[in-house]
């Protein structure tokens, strides 16, 4: 065992404090990670503050992570000491399930081990719990672990572990790619990197935001369009537009005024997840051949992908760095979506 | 013009009733078919009980039909005088929109013109509204005259029209065949010619119905599965068992029960329409890239590709014929499920 500082909090109602930590010693197929940086995802906030449910205490978050490699497991070829690397959402799964197989760790159907609040054998973890990237330090087994490629900066690679990929992985599979008219709804910490990532592919991107307040980044971030979805007309003009939708926002939204703008074989992709169950016309599905879809974060062989793409690029979220006593007020402050675009904790401060 | 026997309702209680009506004189590319078949279907009776609204009485429905040709256009290439033909759902379209273009017609951006219950100018039916297949002749547009090949009698290929291309189309898009896991909810008018066509395709079916009723006929259509939706350790035994899950049921279904039983990238598609939203959790679509979705009959090229392959796999509906007097005992029978597995209606009574 070692030890490593670490923000936790203890119970929904916070605040962060700093508390230390184990990371288990290194097996043969582990990497240890001096972290520099984790972003903040909104599912960190609705973990910690168990509005999901299910919240296992105390708990560090972080799933946006990059950092260093300080140490390598006697069998580890992927990394070595010194290299830029990251780590998103997942640190391990069966890897013999036909998901697993296909590189679909995420859909893992044993369930994949997430990056924290997994209940997790001892031995992974002191405490039976995985514990985030709010840290100092993790301990990850090297399959799960990214490289970060030179010319991306760490701070601004560390949201794309689960921002970048959130985007990148229904845009790839989905198609999005020149002469493909994509939107985007909501222009926020997901949806400024999938702006980029989409018009990156070659996509004509339009940015469907509640106001025009980001227009201008969202046109500098590669966005042809930007309309008002508190505009009516917005839904009269788009009508039967896109081939695909991407809705990063987890608000329940009116999504047959969504469907309408799907053109034929059309597909709305639903990142965020609401609280409460969504409701549709069916009608609005057949008679256009329409999809309603998920999808959640993508595999450890297309993260890299995604990681290689951005860098190859020059796609880095857009942040706001913060100290790790800031976490509180950071997190108030995602969820008042005052925030461009995404915050990033400088793990030095921890 | 010329005259034809129909039946018809004059308002949402019915009866039907026989009444002449008017054909249109053959233009250049109109072909006039001595109708000798037609089935009935769940829509029929929506529309002749006003239960989706927007009803144009008198109402003749109709739109699975088999005949032959009794006379063609000047300009007509497609068919001749005594050909075998059917007509479906549609009658014509605007053949110029990008889903016409593709072989969509069905999904035409101006609307297809529905075999009945459309409005259109007189020109093209007297009255103004087009009248469909329970009536002893039709004039349709060449180009949406549908060959019935030898080898599939008329009466038995008849329903194709609607409940062949209905399922056939959704099993081709979504790539039912060899390897793939189908189901088939509800074993009625669509899904007894579903089972038939997915098993042809290759791929393994298994059917879901309230009860097992029907399993007899269900492993003799081809299913090798077949499951009651009353036992709820069905919904356990075949979790994340599908890679495409057609629902032909018009009911409100608990939609999320279904899904669960898709694996990852797999496909519910919609053909019924039920009167209320469908409800659904976000999580299940994400979890494993899920997608729900809708399909309305299917394109022209599309239907004459179904009628070759049912012809060359033996397939067609199981019927129960009927004279035209019997049509309001039919439709409560099949309101009732009360049937096995399609009335179709033998046009020499009309």
């Amino acid at each position: 065992m070692s030890t490593a500082a670490a923000y936790a909090v203890s119970g929904p109602d916070g605040p962060f404090e700093k508390v230390t930590i184990e990371r288990r010693d290194l097996g043969p197929h582990d990497v240890s990670i001096d972290v520099k940086y984790a972003g903040i995802c909104h599912s960190d906030i609705h973990t910690a503050r168990n509005e999901w449910g299910g919240a296992k205490y105390p708990c560090v978050p972080g799933h946006e992570i990059a950092g260093i490699v300080a140490a390598v497991g006697s069998a580890v070829t992927r990394h070595g000491v010194g290299d830029r690397v990251g780590v998103g959402c997942m640190v391990d799964s069966c890897g013999r399930c036909a998901p697993c197989l296909d590189g679909n760790e995420q859909y893992c159907e044993r369930g994949a081990v997430m990056t924290y609040n997994t209940a997790v054998d001892e031995t992974v973890q002191a405490g039976g719990v995985t514990l985030g990237g709010y840290s100092t330090q993790i301990v990850v087994t090297e399959n799960f672990v990214l490289a970060i490629p030179e010319g991306i900066g760490l701070d601004v690679a560390a949201p794309l572990l689960c921002a970048g990929i959130t985007t990148y992985s229904p845009l790839r599979h989905w198609n999005a790619g020149p002469g493909k008219q994509v939107a985007i709804i909501g222009m926020g910490g997901l949806g400024h990197v999938g702006v980029r990532i989409a018009a990156a592919l070659g996509a004509e991107v339009t940015v469907l935001s509640q106001s025009l307040r980001k227009r201008e980044d969202g046109l500098r971030f590669g966005a042809s369009g930007y309309y008002a979805t508190a505009d009516r007309q917005t839904f009269k003009d788009l009508r039967n537009r896109f081939d695909l939708i991407i809705n990063t926002v987890s608000a329940d939204l009116p999504l047959d005024n969504y469907l309408k703008l799907l053109k034929v074989d059309g597909t709305l992709v639903a990142l965020g997840l609401p609280e409460n169950p969504a409701s549709i016309r069916p009608y609005l599905l057949a008679s256009y051949r329409r999809s309603l879809s998920g999808s959640m974060i993508g595999g450890i062989a297309e993260t890299q992908e995604m990681l290689n793409f951005c860098a190859k690029h020059g796609i880095g979220a857009e942040i706001e760095l913060i100290s790790a006593d800031e976490i509180d007020a950071a997190y108030d402050r995602v969820v008042a979506s005052d925030v461009q675009y995404r915050f990033v904790i400088d793990a030095g401060t921890i």
